[in-house]
């Protein structure tokens, strides 16, 4: 059987875009061999001219405005790697009115408008799939998707941002102080130099509301969540939950009560007895305990370019795969 | 939209198939909700006539031959719970023939035939799934194979047997020696009356036959694994690898050099600073190392009816939006 070429646009090259279209580049061979599909770059959208030029892509398929990649009819799915809320959301939007499946690992995008991009797949018949938006390369949207189908889901509890694990983790086997901690996370890349969405569990929450909206069927957002961050957290406290036979973790946590369910992201004293004690490093972890299936969880290296990368390219041929079967259903 | 109705037959009223029966009728809106898919229960294939009678099925749903179910064009896809090899792999093998999509969670025929089950379901253009077959409820089929598209698969260490599991955690645990673990499982009904498959792992090389199989692209046969039971480990041994900072569980593992691997299932000392060392109880784990993603854990209660239904119900549905596409890529 000859293999199905799928075209693809990427817009933004950041951190993640580069690795999006690296992967397709080298790993295409081993993609169709399990996929039976052909994953061909078609064109991407960047405005950077030294970040066009550090890609080291034929320049014939850089472009600066979107309108150029929804008129182009050999693009079959969008992956959209631009950061923030827009025009990201709304260009992810446009895809798909354009009529392209959308592949996307923007939470932030997607915990402030998923109602209407859902809805806006639906209409036209697309894919809008974001396995990852949350634990990058932990294949959580395939296994929670799967226990949806036949759960409910009673409770959700993860550490979903690695950074803030880092810094917490390194807090309890250095002894460092807070700043410390930021300090060296910073250090090795995995902080930005300003760490607010991290260190404050923006990023956290952003997670929870998307994993909470497909809990509950309906719309969460973010600014409905209790958060609170890490920059309280002090040495004193981890030495003393570490006394009491606990770990200090940032957990987004959304527990079950009848048709709703309360949400919050915040640092709480996790025992030795439960796995999520033992996630360490800059490692992520979600625990979802259906009513069939108990707690399943699930853990890895929630960010980096290469995991998230893999998880979107998974994403596109989910599309290609499912289509307008692969969105979720519509949230009220 | 309408809902697009789904006939289902289930062969055998073991406990399994039983939970897949009763699954299918009392979560009916559930799943048609969180899919568009509407189950019918349309033929149960049971030649005890006291299981049929427990069931409480409308007599006309029963029947005692395969063929029956094989006539029936409103039968889409077959669900497996006969356990042993034959005939219950024939059968699979028939249903595909028959141009029905196969759901199973019999784990000794998929690991005996799969090259052949696979094989035929391509032929026939059929979905062949088997989320169940290992590690019961947990979705590691969907995370494996989302795994497998992006990824070379370099090492999948699991605990994949929960009744060993449980034995090794009291050993541990309670001090118990292997045979007041051995009493305990039983009477609790994690273990049978005749526990050899669990205690000398032949349910674990057959896991890790399917596992490795899809990690190599070939078919990996169960005889051909290094295979060591728990029916040696003593308490002394249990005791002495505590002291030493780990504890003993029955591992299995496929270790990947160059395009072969080293298999076995044996019981190793797990360090306790890893996840597997403190997966208790009658719980699974399954580790998967990709070169692009790292390590990533799933875990959860690995049997019991109520998970395993669950699964099975999965697949039914992927079975149905994928069809083809959603069996494994041949192997050689």
């Amino acid at each position: 059987m000859p293999p199905r070429v799928v075209g693809v646009a990427v817009l933004g090259l950041g951190t993640i875009g580069s690795e999006v279209v690296r992967t397709i580049q080298a790993q295409r061979d081993l993609i169709e061999a399990a996929s039976g599909y052909r994953l061909e770059l078609r064109k991407v959208l960047e405005r950077g001219p030294q970040r066009a030029a550090r890609a080291d892509l034929s320049p014939d398929l850089i472009v600066t405005d979107l309108d150029t990649i929804l008129r182009d009819n050999d693009v079959d799915v969008v992956v959209g790697t631009l950061g923030g809320d827009q025009p990201a959301a709304e260009y992810l939007q446009r895809s798909l009115e354009a009529g392209m499946h959308v592949v996307t690992a923007n939470k932030e995008a997607l915990a402030k408008h998923l109602r209407r991009l859902v809805e806006v797949a639906h209409q036209h018949q697309r894919a809008l799939l974001f396995e990852a938006s949350v634990g990058g390369g932990i294949p959580l949207m395939a296994a929670y998707r799967q226990l949806l189908l036949t759960n409910r889901i009673d409770r959700i509890r993860g550490i979903v941002n690695g950074t803030t694990n880092y810094m917490l983790w390194q807090m309890a086997e250095q002894g460092w102080s807070y700043q410390q901690a930021l300090a060296e996370a910073q250090r090795l890349g995995y902080a930005e130099p300003d760490p607010t969405a991290d260190v404050e569990g923006f990023d956290a929450v952003y997670k929870l509301a998307i994993l909470a909206s497909m809990m509950l069927g309906r719309h969460i957002l973010p600014d409905t969540i209790d958060r609170t961050g890490i920059t309280g957290v002090s040495a004193d406290q981890i030495a003393q939950a570490r006394a009491q036979g606990g770990t200090i973790k940032l957990i987004a946590s959304a527990v079950r009560n009848g048709n709703d369910a309360s949400l919050r992201v915040a640092p709480e004293v996790i025992s030795n007895s439960e796995l999520l004690s033992h996630i360490n490093a800059n490692f992520n972890a979600v625990e979802i305990t259906g009513d069939r299936v108990g707690p399943i969880l699930l853990s890895g290296q929630g960010a980096g370019p290469l995991p998230t990368a893999s998880a979107i390219v998974s994403d596109i041929v989910e599309a290609m795969r499912d289509g307008k079967n692969a969105t979720i259903p519509l949230l009220s």
